[in-house]
């Protein structure tokens, strides 16, 4: 450990209530925490007098919140240290986090090499395998034997970021031809030639360009620690690791629970989330929304007459709406994981429609007698009264019911579909969207219903 | 590999056309697949015909469909020996899966010391640590050197599900020491006392009853590759794995995602959830949301009179009531991963209200301005006549848009932490019931509005 580095403390620092024994005895994640609870000036300066090595640990940690803005905190030489020292992939999402001008600022401080590999990571879009994997992994070439790699593997074993997966390389052309796990290494015998090692399988690999879910989806069902990212002529470029993935798993779910209640995906934590930039991440969708949904003022100005007419109408409008909205939703939701998660296929949009379409028309019915009930018990028990056609009026309210719980299903269903054949991200259907697709409609077929059903009556 | 296995063909197998070469050249994931693709017996006569091992790793993935219909089909000789080759977690999953004659059944198929096994595991309810953790892992007493234990693991290799985290044991007491990974065992000297590899502190460890939800995060924050499950006495109970983890996690967004959709969670693929199945996991919170949604037709009803004079404000309804329930949903997706991710507690509730208070009114006045320009313009380019006052509508539409937008950014913010509070879990705020707490309340704000605005004109 280099316990040394504890001696350069800043004059500032020196008067700052934090313990610093406290926290070089916890674990990472709790030091982590600890700093997100501080201002920035009090975090920089704890940083500062940590040992270079578990500073590194500190910025290597997806949780810490600010990291970008700490590091800039940072005296410049130490900054470049610890951005050299941490894993390049988490180094490359810092960078992302800043903006042009601070960037090139924090790119300035570090040495040739880690800028090379930085800026390899850089060049591809968030959200890619590129983007999330590491450049320092373990390889060996194809001629070794077992000893040689176990004896390569403990010479290089501080500068990797896991070498759980060795990876061997046709020595003439560098690319890969096997991977062999830490674990079918050791139990090897030190003379066999390592690619003897393993099943003789196709490795599992991708490619820069990979999304990061799919990459999670083939290390879950791989039950892989690693897996390689291969250039164009089968060239490692680098590795995604387990850890990566399960963060990856983690922002995208929270995309995925975001995007379905309609805000624009975030992974920053909420309290740091400024006011302008939250009102920005609700306000498109609001009031796209808001605008769709202008159309249900639209269509009961359509019905004008009839509402005028018939006022009672207007007392279960909100109940019918949700309705369809609420079945909608639950509709969206489970087919978004069901694409999500490889169990449906585009091609199986028929088979769901045909689900769908009973499933609806029966919760419909369920609902629709409850609502009916209701009607009928408030009529009876002389809690309100719906005139002397109250039983069409429930009628209308129960075929109201049915039609549109059974369009909602339908619709709800089928717009994760609509989305993928778009080439849109099924998640990005969301509650709001679904419940304000169905309003419109709903307040149709409603109205619809009740010119069928009481014409000549009350209409 | 023990390829006589693949003699003992079944005749109704042998006239199969499924070929059986393809199989075995195959990534366990992708017989998984294929076999999830095809009908009960199809599937079972290609399992007979796999060799036992391979035939244990598909069982052990948790992509298998109909696992627990799928050991029953079997021989029972080889439904025991499959049974005892796999992961005890897994196993248990499975035996989880069937009902109580089912369960029996299975169990009598195996031997005593793998029963033995599973009935530890089955003790612990479904969602816990030690229902997902294996019994399979590594450990050596503190007195081994490190030569001691990698001769040790290069014995047990083949037995263990992971063996990259090595557990060191009091030799007396048989508790938990310290854990050391593989990595550090392969940097260290031969001769060095197990004990003295990695740093000293306190292993990260969980209890039999920990939820999953929080063995992950713990996998998560600390890039684990496995935890140990403790119990009172501090012994290993058996350990939870990274693989075990992730597929917890994809389990719990699913269940998240749907619960937010309205739906009782479920991991079952969407296409093998039975008609009365699905209409049970949908009907419940549909009736119990339409239910609570018939206060919106009291609160309409109360309000009659003044739905009489002026049927022009009805138009509206829908409109605002949505924005109500949109922005409330919002704000509960933001809230419950917040929540989930740990970057909010339950005495952060008060930080957020005053957060959300002032984006809720900006969010409703910009929705107001858009809703106030809609009714000008349309009474201005003659495309609907609102009447006379049809100034004072628009003010009462947009200010109602203010006070129901705000209140269901707050009322959408603080669920998450209600349910928190009374020992829900906050995912359970689902956007259906967010809409529909908000639509009760967003009708009296609108029809409160419009009789402070419009009392002595159209009221």
């Amino acid at each position: 450990m280099q316990d040394n580095l504890l001696t350069p403390v800043e004059a500032s620092a020196a008067a700052s209530p934090v313990p610093d024994r406290a926290f070089q005895d916890l674990h990472v994640a709790d030091i982590v925490e600890r700093l997100n609870e501080q201002d920035l000036e009090t975090a920089a300066s704890v940083l500062v007098r940590l040992p270079v090595e578990r500073a590194v640990e500190v910025f290597d940690r997806p949780e810490l919140a600010r990291a970008g803005e700490l590091i800039l905190e940072l005296p410049e030489e130490l900054a470049g240290r610890i951005l050299k020292g941490m894993s390049a992939d988490r180094a490359t999402d810092i960078l992302h986090q800043l903006d042009g001008h601070d960037h090139a600022k924090l790119l300035a401080r570090v040495d040739p090499e880690t800028l090379k590999s930085l800026q390899l990571l850089l060049a591809y879009p968030e959200g890619t395998a590129g983007s999330i994997m590491t450049t320092e992994f373990v390889s060996v070439p194809a001629t070794y034997t077992v000893a040689q790699t176990l004896e390569h593997i403990r010479e290089v074993e501080r500068t990797r970021e896991t070498v759980y997966a060795i990876h061997v390389l046709d020595p003439a052309t560098r690319t890969l031809v096997k991977v062999v796990t830490l674990r079918q290494l050791i139990a090897g015998e030190p003379q066999q030639p390592i690619v003897e090692l393993g099943p003789n399988r196709e490795p599992i690999t991708v490619k820069g360009d990979t999304h990061r879910e799919e990459v999670a989806r083939l290390i879950s069902i791989h039950d892989l620690l690693a897996v390689p990212v291969l250039n164009a002529r089968r060239q490692v470029l680098g590795i995604v690791t387990v850890d990566d993935v399960i963060d990856a798993i983690v922002a995208e779910s929270t995309e995925d629970v975001q995007k379905f209640g309609g805000v624009e995906g975030t992974v920053e934590p909420y309290l740091q989330i400024g006011f302008a930039n939250m009102i920005r991440k609700r306000a498109g969708w609001l009031c796209a929304l808001f605008i769709g949904e202008m159309l249900t003022a639209s269509a009961m100005q359509h019905f004008e007459d009839e509402l005028a007419k018939a006022v009672v109408l207007t007392l279960f409008i909100p109940l019918i709406m949700s309705s369809g909205g609420n079945s909608g939703s639950q509709a969206t939701s489970l087919l978004i994981r069901a694409l999500a998660l490889g169990q449906l296929r585009l091609r199986d949009w028929w088979r769901v429609a045909v689900r769908e379409i009973p499933t609806g028309a029966t919760l419909g019915a369920i609902l629709g007698v409850i609502g009916m009930i209701r009607i009928a018990a408030w009529q009876k028990l002389g809690i309100f009264d719906y005139g002397p056609h109250w039983r069409m009026i429930a009628l209308t309210v129960g075929a109201g019911l049915v039609g549109i719980v059974t369009f909602g299903s339908l619709a709800g269903s089928m717009l994760p579909f609509a989305l993928k054949r778009l080439g849109f991200d099924p998640a990005s259907a969301s509650a709001p969207f679904v419940a304000t697709l169905v309003d419109v409609t709903g307040l149709v077929i409603y109205f619809s219903v009740a010119l069928l059903l009481l014409r000549g009556t009350l209409l």
